[in-house]
This record gives structure tokens, C-alpha cells and sequence, in this order.
């Protein structure tokens, strides 16, 4: 640590992308590794994680999902199986060509996404109708060779979940995928605390073998959108390359309809940049590994004695507190700390809040010192227990509520091409504009002005406009921005 | 499923080698991949996988042990730091040539465990005295090239936590990597109901790098052993291979001390081997997901109704429990089943239990059946519960005193080398047996018997013997056996 006390970091306001970082560094959530675009998670970074996975592994056993492994290796071949997959992903790939001391016959790719590998051995699970539907998940990591590469939002290596079905009817598929887009979109906004939109990725944006991709799109502060999770609906491409059928009902041989779904350790990336200020993280109370932190300000016995009672008082309500009654630190280091680090709650207790009968709370989404009265009976903190819990609440709230009307404010409907390119030139953002859904546009709005189609919102009206491009006819406002 | 839908396995009695692989092919605990050496592990199999996490993950938590995450690759350099580290893991590597469509300056060596990428970040984390101890963990997964594989035992891929602990002390070090090691026993022994002898392995059996490794070892019922876990002390090696340095209380610049500790999914390998018998597997209760399974003897309404109360009135006592209602299966299928699945209870529910305000009910363990009386009257189920209960726990204990009797009865004191032959080419077992410490006999011991030193037996006492091999003084009787 010793190298880190001063722990200062760049304010967000000066220079957003060195704060980022810094603020990643300084806050011990992760660390660059020896190995080039693949970083470390530490301790406070991967609770972050563990956090989501637990959270999102509920959610999916409710639906039936069961978790299982499969080889991080993929045979060559199998990649080059459906046609779109390998293309996509043929420029990305690690490749292993040694295996004990020996050159191997056929090269092993580390994998960058785990269809090939697991639809070959569906084709031998799935028999009849009643094998399905088949609904399987795993926790794993993946590798994508990336040139350039940020903490969380884009690394070499990553962690994720990826979810794979296999359904009887293409219907089935499709409420099934978005199922899982609901889950997603639950959990990024109840918890991460960022809104999201939904919808459908252009032809060109979709995932490589997709019949559709559906997404969900958040609006950072620098006015760039980040992808916070996809789920596919993968039609019968697979299943017709990997030869998975079934007998229905009616004893005929029939294709599966398959999804697949993912989450990423790059959402937390977004959830850094999302909420984070000058002074460093904060972090949502619903994911905060510590919600409530009492740092007493001094070590006298009567003062250690009372935050203990208060810590314990306050644990017993299922509050995630931390009692830094550490010695040889300073309390104006476990402040600048703790508030690095984004504790959502900071209680300070000194000899003057016990004589009165008090606790000086901070919140740190706000910054603003609350006062909060608490009666020295025992049998009177059952208030302060649910006034810490009601502001914990309250934080959260207001947390989300910041980015939506951040995002809102940003959200431009547009119809002409020139106030288009300006506000990508400015202060960037969503965009909504009628695109004629021809490739070729999308292509030259993206070379002029960087932006590319996010998604075509599931809730769009069927209007009648013109592309704002072209300005042939189109039905529908996509929704474009600027993305990580 | 219709293309196992009889499932016969052949019976351990014949041949326990494709009675593994049967019960694991059958019993959907794991799958054959088409990756070489590389195995699927399916729902079944992975919750047990899960189940080990959360129990592990918890007791490491208690010790102030926190996770976290590092990098797949190591650049092939970092290996060759510590030389018998390299010289281990040599032959076994796999190697990563090309990345993102060019060819890499240096090769990416898969991880095969991660001392070296994890301990050169450690030299720039750890600085002084306050930094100690480090305590970390990761769940991920390794590569290490084999040229025979099995399943579950031995797979070039495979699924296992990795502790990587630094202290300022070689007696903090010991005393931690033998909390590490009494965590393994009481897993092993209380919730896999395998019981283990514990140890520290000969010079020639130790992890590549360390200083002690002590070692959990269990035997099959085949009279082979299977190494359950390790708890490596790697002493100061590390330290000064990678300069791991911190500034002591008196301003002194000092070396670490370090430990690494694993427990990996071969000990679900031992846990089907030691508890399975010809109808299929059997898991102990602790472990099991599915502890109880209800099976309606007839489709009525009355019955299922019977059954569904029942099955609420356990799930309440916190028994995992599966209502088998399914009407497509006769009730001979899913008997077989069940067995096959090893479930621990099973109860029949037909017309005449409920007339009879009886329960029947069957043990996996000893095949018996059982049967429960059973108050019609809500009031009286509580006796349900408890019994069912008081089973599970009789048969967890049941489970491990009958591979603990085979244990004793298969371990032999030894006084000659032709006694010790004559064991290793007949039944096997655990010999133990005075031995001089001197390499040369371990490996005539081994080229003759097959027999390698399992561990010095921690308890072990001081003696006055000689060597079995060379008859040379030796002092203390080490644990031998043919190993997986």
C-alpha cells in the first residue's frame, strides 16, 4: 500500500479518461497485468463480480437454467462451420499450436465465444421434443485478441456469463431471449443503477450467425453509449450447420431454434464511469461491497465501544458494514479512502455525537452532511436502522434517477443530417433519427461522424420519414450514437 | 435423452474402470468432448462442482481470505524464474503462437497454475510490514497437457481454486498452509465421506517449487490412492526468484514467505469411485443435490396431492427435495434412475401408503427398505422430518465408516520388501513401511511396485526402523500405495 498512500487521483471534471483509470488503480478494484490487454481484478473489483454472478445466476435457475462447463479449447474446424461466425470472429483469435513439448496436428483456439464447441455436442443431446427445451449457462472466461484495449470495457481476456438454448419453435426462442433481455435490463437499471434501452442491432451490428440481436444500450457521461449485455436469437443457423434436430410429436425430423445471451466484467466499466465523481467511485448501495462505513473519530475505548454497538445494531438489519477502527491511519485518510472507493453511507462518531446523542452521516452521491438523531437507548435505534436502510434506499434512487435525466438531456431527436454531425462533434449523446436501414448509409453516417446505429428501440413507432441520410422513405427512428 | 433410455451400466463387481466411465456417461455427471483430453460437465455434475465452491469459498472467507482474478496467459518467460517450477511444468504446457491473425514476439504459455503471474504483481503490491498478510484466492481454470486422460481425474483442462498466501514469517506461512490443509480434511471427510490421511510428501513428490507440500490422501476401493488436495509451504523461494520484498517493523528489508493450496474437480472422480456400487452412484447427503426424491407410486389426483404436501412439508426442513410426477416415465424407470443419479432417500407414495398412514421408504446406501410411520394428521409430520432427517444423517455417517473400515482394513504395517510386493501386485492398498528418505530406494520402490511415497503421515512417530528397500536406519513409516 505504501506506494499508494497519498492515493490522489485526476479530478473527472479535468480529464475523464486519466480519472478512469485512476480512479480503477488508486481504488484497488483491478490492475494491469504482465500480459498485454489482460488485467487483473483485485479483491474490491471482484466482489463487484461476484455480486453480479450471484445475483444473475438466480435469476436464471428461476427460469430453468442449469450451469455447466465447457472446453476453454475449440477444434479449428468447428469455427469455420457457420459461415457469418467465423468471419466475425476470425480476426480475434488466439491460437494454441504447442501442446506438451509437440507441434499439435490441428490448432486449438482459445475461445472467444462458446457456440461451436457447444452446439457439436447438442446435436448428440437433443433426440426428441422432449429434450427440450434445453437451457444451459456457464460462468467462464473468453479471449478476444483486441489492439486496443481499457480496464472492464474492452481487455483480451474477459469474464461473463454465456447463456445457450435450444428451443422447438422459433417463438419459443424468441420469448426466451427476451426473458433473459428482461432480466438484463432489471439488473442494470435496479441495480447497477444505469438505464438502459432496448432493442434490436442493425443487420451489420447484430452478432456473427444471429437471426436477431437484441441489446441494451446505456448513455455515459462523456455522451458515448456503452453495450451492457446481449442476447441473440440465433434462428436455425447453427442448428442447420451443427445438425441439431429433433423428432417432434408428429415423429418428423425438425431444427432447433437456438439463443444465446451474455453479460460481461465490462458492465462494470460502465458502472464506474456512470456514477463516479472528482472525488473518485460511488457506488450503487444495491452493489456496494461495504454500504455503511463508521470510521470513529477518535480511538478513545467509550467511542470504539459505542461504533461497535452501532455496527453491530446495524448488521443485524443485512447493512454490508465496515468498522475502520484501524490504528495507524489517520481519519482523514479513512475519509479520502472511503470515499475513493464509493461507500455509499459514512457514519462519523466522536465524543460530541455520543454526548448528544447523534450520528453525522455523509452520503456520498451527494456529498452533503445529514445530521440524523439516534437515542442512546438501545430499543431507540431500531429508528436509526431504518433511516440508514430508507437512505440507503434514497441513494440508490437518486443514483438512477441522475443518469436518466442525464441521459434524457441527451437524447436528441434529429432530422437533418447537419444537426446530426454537429451533435456528434459536441457534446455527443443518443441520437434518434429515421435511418432507410440500407448498409450503405449506416456506413457513411459512421465514417462522417463516428457515430453507428445502437439499436432500433423495441418500443419505436411505425412512423413515416425519411432517412436521415438518404432521405429515402423509412418507418422507423434507430437510435445512433457514439460507442465504447 | 432417448438414446440412453435404458442406461444400463456394467456393474462395479465386473469391471470398476467402465463402470466409471459408464455411471458418469449415464448418470449425466460429465460428457466426452471433442477436444482431446478435455471433458463437458454437465448440470448433474457441475452442481456438485457449485456446492464444493460455496462450502470451500466460505471457510476460506472466514480466514480473511478474499478473491480475486488473473490472467489466463503467461508470457513464457515468468516460468523459467523459479527453476524446479519451470522443470515441473515443463513437458505439460500449452502454447498460445498467434494471436489476433499475427504471429506473438513471445509465446503466452496457458496457465497450468499461477505462482508466476500472480507472485511478480505481488513484488509491487507488497511493500511493508502493513501489507501482510496477503491472502487471495482464484476460482478459474488450469491446462496442463496429459497424454492419458480420465474423467473427472485426470484432464487437461480442469476446473479447481488456487490460494496464493504471503506472510512475514516461515511460521505464519506453516501455520497458515496448515489451516488451508485441516479446511481440505473436514470437507473431505465430513462432506464427501471420504476419509483422507494427511501429510507432507518426499522431495521427489513435491510441488516444483515448494519447500513442504503436505498432501490429503484418500483410497479406492480399487486399493489405489488418489491425492485429495495440496497445501504447498513454498518458503522463500518464490520470494527471491521474483523479489517479493517488504520493510519490517525495524525499518529491515525482508523476503516473504509464501504458500499455495488447491483443490480441483478430480475429488468428484474419487467421490463416484468410492461410494458407487452396481446400480450406480450413491452421494452422501451433504453433498447431493438432490437428497430426497419423492416418487408417486400411481398418477391419481389423491396420490399426487399426498405427495406435493409431503414433498412442501421436507423442503421446509431444508431437505433438497425433487417430486418425480413426471407422467411420460413409469415408476421402474425413474427407480432406476434415481439409483443410477445416486440420490440418498427415496420414498414410494402409492394408494396403500396413504391408506395405511405409512411412508416406505428407501436408503441408497444399503439398498434396504425402510419404512416410516407416518401421522395422516399435519401435526404428526414433524416426526417425518425428523426422521428423514436423522436418515440423511445416518447415511452420511454410514458412507464415510464404510470406506473408513476399508481403509483400515487395506492399510498393512509392512516389515519386508516382499511382503510389500506381494501387497502392490495383489489387493493394494496403503502399505506403511520404514524408509530411509534416500531418493534412489523411492524410485527402485516405485520401478519395481509401482508404489510411490503418498505422504510422511503427520502423526507419524519417531521409531527405530530400517529402510524397506536398502535396510539402512530410518526412523519414520511412510505412507505408500499405487496412486491415480
Amino acid at each position: 500500500m505504501s506506494k499508494f498512500e497519498k492515493k490522489q487521483i485526476i479530478k473527472k471534471s479535468v480529464d475523464p479518461d486519466r480519472w478512469y483509470t485512476d480512479v480503477i488503480l488508486r481504488g484497488e478494484l483491478a490492475d494491469y497485468s504482465p500480459v498485454k490487454g489482460c488485467m487483473i481484478i483485485r479483491p474490491y473489483g471482484y466482489e463487484l463480480w461476484e455480486f453480479i454472478q450471484s445475483y444473475l445466476d438466480g435469476k436464471f435457475k428461476e427460469l430453468g437454467v442449469k450451469n455447466a462447463y465447457f472446453p476453454l479449447f475449440i477444434p479449428n474446424g468447428f469455427l469455420k462451420r457457420e459461415k457469418e461466425h467465423v468471419e466475425g470472429f476470425s480476426p480475434q483469435l488466439a491460437v494454441v499450436t504447442v501442446g506438451g513439448g509437440e507441434k499439435l496436428s490441428e490448432p486449438l483456439v482459445v475461445r472467444p465465444t462458446s457456440e461451436t464447441i457447444m452446439y457439436d455436442t447438442y446435436s448428440r443431446w437433443i433426440q426428441s421434443w422432449r429434450d427440450l427445451p434445453l437451457l444451459l449457462n456457464l460462468w467462464n472466461n473468453v479471449v478476444r485478441w483486441e489492439k486496443r484495449t481499457y480496464l472492464f470495457l474492452r481487455t483480451t481476456e474477459f469474464l461473463w456469463q454465456e447463456g445457450h438454448t435450444a428451443h422447438a419453435t422459433f417463438e419459443d426462442a424468441d420469448n426466451f431471449a427476451r426473458k433473459i433481455l428482461s432480466i438484463y435490463e432489471k439488473f442494470d437499471e435496479e441495480v447497477l443503477a444505469i438505464p438502459v434501452i432496448v432493442g434490436r442491432k442493425s443487420e451489420s451490428e447484430k452478432f456473427p450467425g444471429a437471426a436477431i440481436t437484441y441489446s441494451l444500450e446505456s448513455l455515459m457521461p462523456d455522451g458515448r453509449a456503452i453495450q451492457m449485455g446481449t442476447s441473440h436469437h440465433l434462428g436455425d443457423n447453427f442448428a442447420k450447420a451443427f445438425n441439431i434436430k429433433y423428432l417432434d410429436k408428429n415423429g418428423k425430423q425438425q431444427y432447433v431454434w437456438q439463443t444465446s445471451w451474455a453479460e460481461t466484467t465490462r458492465v462494470i466499466g460502465a458502472l464506474i464511469m456512470s456514477h463516479g465523481d472528482d472525488q473518485g467511485l460511488v457506488l450503487p448501495p444495491a452493489i456496494a461491497p461495504i454500504q455503511v462505513v463508521i470510521v470513529p473519530i477518535k480511538s478513545e475505548e467509550k467511542v470504539l465501544k459505542y461504533c461497535r454497538s452501532l455496527e453491530k445494531e446495524l448488521r443485524g438489519a443485512g447493512i454490508k458494514i465496515f468498522l475502520d477502527d484501524r490504528e495507524e491511519k489517520t481519519v482523514g485518510w479513512k475519509f479520502n479512502e472511503w470515499e475513493l472507493k464509493g461507500v455509499p453511507v459514512r457514519i462519523e462518531v466522536g465524543v460530541k455525537e455520543i454526548e448528544a446523542g447523534e450520528l453525522t452521516v455523509c452520503r456520498r452521491d451527494i456529498n452533503s452532511k445529514l445530521k440524523i438523531q439516534m437515542s442512546r437507548l438501545s430499543g431507540g435505534q431500531a429508528n436509526v436502522k431504518s433511516e440508514i436502510v430508507n437512505l440507503l434506499t434514497d441513494i440508490q434512487k437518486n443514483l438512477f434517477e441522475k443518469m436518466k435525466k442525464f441521459r434524457d438531456e441527451n437524447t436528441h431527436d434529429v432530422s437533418t443530417f447537419e444537426e446530426f454531425k454537429g451533435i456528434m462533434s459536441g457534446k455527443k449523446g443518443f441520437i434518434r433519427a429515421f435511418w432507410c436501414q440500407n448498409k450503405e448509409c449506416e456506413k457513411r453516417i459512421k465514417d462522417e461522424t463516428k457515430a453507428t446505429t445502437r439499436v432500433l428501440p423495441l418500443n419505436a413507432k411505425k412512423e413515416n420519414g425519411n432517412c436521415i441520410y438518404c432521405a429515402k422513405p423509412a418507418q422507423y427512428r434507430w437510435l445512433f450514437a457514439q460507442a465504447y
